[in-house]
């Protein structure tokens, strides 16, 4: 190893350290922290995140990138090593073009901005929330001009939260999507709703963290290297190599909330945990496609999760564990896994009318960084596209425009990743199915695990080696497209609804 | 505020923020994280160790005790910034004595110490050990010299521990005790034993753990700056300013074990969530002693909760909570709770042959450090004075010598820290009834936070402003001595055992 390498990985792990520790403290936030402590919580989270900023940007650190990039060091370098040298120089010559004031002050406003939606949201006022959206907004177009002057912004942000991903491939793929699931969802809005009541009952709480237990065991999360724990939103986090864990909420009159929430988290787990070893340390084990991540965790609970074959296998053991599921009909959870009708609020929405949710908001995305349009003019847009995509129009801010915070935080480009991701998922049924045979008889032969490889094996064990149109090309072996997503409703609900 | 005081402040608060890292790592290394996550957390342990080491040993923070050190800042300052002056000058003078490579080698000697208890302990063998513990008891005469060199080594150990305390008093209130408790055990042991048999059952642990909360609220323990977790031994941490946080063990035959805990570890949690919020920040905050300390933990534990009333008001709560207790007579439970009989493992020891235990220790450690005992002579010694004091021999090594932890990694000085605090209780019980009146009256009316508050203004609220003597000295008016406890001893088991 060149000494400049060595140096560099030295300096890495200073990096790691400061990084594990606001993880951890985060973490603790947000599962076991009182309320008296969260001040000092935060004051330390300030003082390491500053901490890591200063050594991320310093020029020590940049000399080191620029030595390791020449071809000299850089040809000696593993794969997984050469990513990190590009990933990093990239960001911190990124970094050090914001100047230091506007950047203090951005990061100040977004906090502003998460507060501020915090009580639009709570008085259901968008008046409230709209002057610093605005602010956020154009604040948002400036930190990407100093990043990048030459790029369109939004471009940028898509390709931020979606190495290689683009909003041309994304305006197709989203057309295909919503071509095909208007028609989709006239039809099962048609059909004859299932009797749901044999849900209303109390499910133990404490019985559902054992149903959890069982269902990460059953996919394939290993707590060998993570743990659960309870917060108000589900969540996953790696806390350092060997530590990916999830979170969950239990809802005494909601069980089917935690059992997919759990399988949801727990794919996003499973991706970071089956990260290959050799990554560790390195820019690879840190997942930067938010699409190919929500993909993980959407293919665990949509495809896997919600097909009635997973059940077939496990339904009585959860039943011994929460017992009121032993009066609960296998048919009656099978539907009500699958209730498919529009609704106001995207993240209780179900896999269909999902995709809706986030078309919505990746138009009015587009409407505000490339059309310009008026923050005062959103929440109208709004409920214009939502009577045009769901047929429903919000009774108000909180559970129209307010409902989701990521724009108050500056997390525009985040949205379309929750769709991307589903619309791979389309795509590596096909390859799996291909290579392992008809899912349904996979999963009615409880062989899960089967598949938790052939994912690992195919894409988990890269971390973010390669980007997402690479992982669809290298694992289907074609082009990115809609229409095996589309395929999947199609069949999966014109069964469940028998249209 | 001086600027001195200001640059200090701002030191003090850098290495805070260690700390706080530190403490969260160790936290969650013993309740939450994966084994695949030791090493990664464990480095970072040390980092951040290292750190902060390095900054409480920097030319630049002695050069700033040692300017508030100079009486026209000094005499400025408020009592609990004066402490933190004297205790942090005191402890970087101390530790600019000892040369560095003999520390690292120290650190790293109990290191491995403590892994060839683990495998003696394990093999019951004490040779495997002998060789570390030696080494380990030349290196702590070695580090005592660096850091005081005029000071016996002993008496510093314990001095270390329970700041103003000494050797002749403990040796002249261990004896106190000493010849009061061998007489009054030998009466114990005459009269017939309860039977306890309605407790041969199982208990939940998700149960246990309910009736854990019940009882932190019971006696007083706040969720709003305090928290709990499971881990393999119960202990109690502050992680930063507004946050104490207990741990428990649940095991399923044995519910008398983590409702003790529970008690004994928010005795210590109270005192530390007690401490005036003008102390955060300061030394005054960071309790130093442990015989102080262990009074907390231990008043709560035996003096109240193994006290009959103590349980009138809660027995049917609990039962409630734990229904198995319905199947256990109230006065069965309170047999089980004061069952006494000399055992060879201290920390399942009951009040009374628990102090015996210690005194054990006490004396083997002067015989280490004052008479110069051989080694190899202990495991002899030990089981000489087991039969001395508590009339039984250990079969093996691992339930005699090897049983505990501390002197693996150097904690010599720290056993008589239990007993004290025991001995301290006895005379806190009664300057409690002269203020609050018959303990059993209060308890039996269910009073226990007027206890708790008593504990609070005479106590807690100074965190380590005084020591112990002076707290005595403060609280109860007179001298420290074993006649209150052994009077407390000898009232209460002549009821249980009726002689």
């Amino acid at each position: 190893m060149s000494q400049t390498l060595e140096q560099f990985q030295a300096y890495q792990t200073r990096l790691e350290q400061y990084d594990q520790a606001i993880a951890l403290l985060y973490w603790d936030l947000q599962t076991a922290a009182p309320k008296d402590s969260i001040e000092a919580k935060l004051s330390a989270v300030g003082y390491f995140s500053t901490e890591s900023f200063r050594l991320s940007t310093a020029d020590e650190y940049g000399s080191l990138l620029k030595k390791l990039s020449a071809p000299e060091e850089y040809d000696q370098l593993s794969p997984a090593m050469q990513l990190t040298i590009r990933r990093n120089l990239r960001d911190f010559e990124r970094f050090k073009r914001i100047p230091e004031a506007f950047y203090t002050e951005y990061v100040t406003e977004k906090a502003r901005s998460e507060k501020a939606w915090e009580a639009a949201k709570e008085a259901s006022d968008f008046s409230v929330f709209a002057p610093h959206l605005d602010k956020v907004i154009s604040m948002t177009k400036e930190y990407v001009h100093y990043m990048e002057p030459d790029q369109d912004v939004y471009e940028f942000l898509v390709g931020l939260f979606e190495d290689g991903m683009d909003t041309e491939t994304i305006d197709r793929i989203f057309a295909e999507l919503k071509e095909g699931l208007l028609p989709l969802l006239a039809k099962i809005e048609a059909a004859p709703k299932p009797a749901l009541s044999a849900l209303q009952q109390t499910f133990d709480p404490d019985a559902q963290k054992k149903v959890q237990e069982l269902l990460l065991s059953y996919i394939g999360f290993s707590f060998d290297c993570g743990a659960v724990a309870e917060s108000m939103h589900p969540f996953t986090t790696t806390l350092c190599p060997g530590d990916v864990r999830v979170t969950n909420h239990y809802y005494a009159d909601n069980p089917i909330s935690s059992i997919f929430s759990a399988i949801h988290e727990g794919g996003h787990a499973i991706f970071e945990q089956n990260v290959d070893k050799d990554f560790w340390h390195t820019a690879a084990a840190q997942i930067n496609m938010m699409g190919l991540h929500e993909s993980q965790s959407r293919f665990y609970e949509n495809i896997l999760g919600r097909n009635p074959h997973f059940w077939t296998p496990i339904y009585e053991k959860m039943s011994a564990l929460l017992p009121e599921f032993k009066t609960v009909p296998f048919d009656t959870f099978i539907k009500a896994i699958n209730d498919v009708h529009p609704s106001m609020i995207r993240t209780e929405a179900d896999e269909v009318t999902y995709g809706l949710h986030i078309i919505l908001r990746y138009e009015i995305e587009k409407a505000i960084f490339r059309d310009n349009v008026k923050t005062d003019d959103l929440p109208a847009l709004w409920n214009q596209k939502m009577q045009e995509l769901l047929g429903i129009t919000p009774a108000n801010d909180a559970e129209g425009i307010l409902q989701d915070m990521h724009w108050s935080d500056g997390s525009f480009g985040y949205f379309p990743s929750y769709l991307l991701g589903s619309i791979y998922d389309g795509m590596y049924l096909e390859a799996i199915q291909k290579d392992l045979g008809d899912l349904d008889t996979v999963l009615e032969n409880g062989r899960i695990l089967d598949i938790t490889h052939w994912l690992k094996e195919k894409i988990h064990r890269f971390g973010s080696m390669y980007n997402s149109k690479e992982v669809i090309q290298r694992v289907c072996g074609k082009e990115i497209s809609a229409q095996p997503l589309l395929r999947y409703f199609e069949e999966k609900y014109s069964k469940v609804y028998e249209f």
